[in-house]
């Protein structure tokens, strides 16, 4: 098992944000959390990693029909979308393989959920690389 | 595996969030986000479901320590920390169990980082239950 889909754009971290932001939107995700790793390791330890950025992406009628079945499902939710520097100065655009949640509650009754939320996820990558 | 770690509560929700927030900060974890999950649902769908509320807990070494050793584990951090009411009027909290992100990835570097924030959880679990 995988655990996550991925696309390399060329854009920034911070170009990326609004587009990935737009990207889930138009797929039915809201953006529930946000978190700046890259500003939160600095702040707490004085590291420096390379910008990183995780948004939770949350698709409310998805995550009212995974919570109908498997009521300790919000252990997994949101949906991680990570944005972050590569190597190469382009932006890794990553996120959480919904099937993870399948493979992980070993519960059939959430794979037309994660199939669902799958096709979602990809649509918004796969808009991105346009 | 199994993907959580739980203990239910005599408290309310509410009371239980005060006591999770101040027991995960005993235990090095800062929260970083917070999700009202039955709000959100009431806002945005019209349904009601049992208070729920994710809070996403952040041991900043640890996630430091992860990130060294697994580029893409930002897919699953923060550890998930729900707390919600259960059917008989008591409170259930649980934590996502950091082996499932050892099981998730294949890396087995990841398991002494996961031994030690699954210690951290745990303690907090019990801290809660005196």
């Amino acid at each position: 098992m995988g655990y996550g889909i991925s696309t390399t754009l060329d854009s920034t971290v911070s170009e990326a944000l609004d587009d990935v932001r737009r990207a889930l939107s138009d797929q039915g995700f809201g953006v529930l959390t946000e978190i700046d790793m890259a500003a939160t390791l600095r702040a707490k330890l004085g590291v420096e990693i390379p910008a990183q950025v995780i948004l939770g992406a949350c698709n409310p009628p998805s995550a009212y029909r995974a919570l109908g079945v498997e009521e300790s499902i919000g252990l997994l939710l949101p949906c991680n979308v990570v944005v972050r520097a590569g190597s190469d100065g382009r932006t890794i655009v990553e996120t959480v393989d919904p099937q993870m949640m399948v493979e992980v509650t070993k519960n059939d009754e959430l794979r037309p959920v994660a199939d669902d939320v799958a096709n979602r996820l990809r649509s918004a990558l796969a808009a991105l690389s346009q």
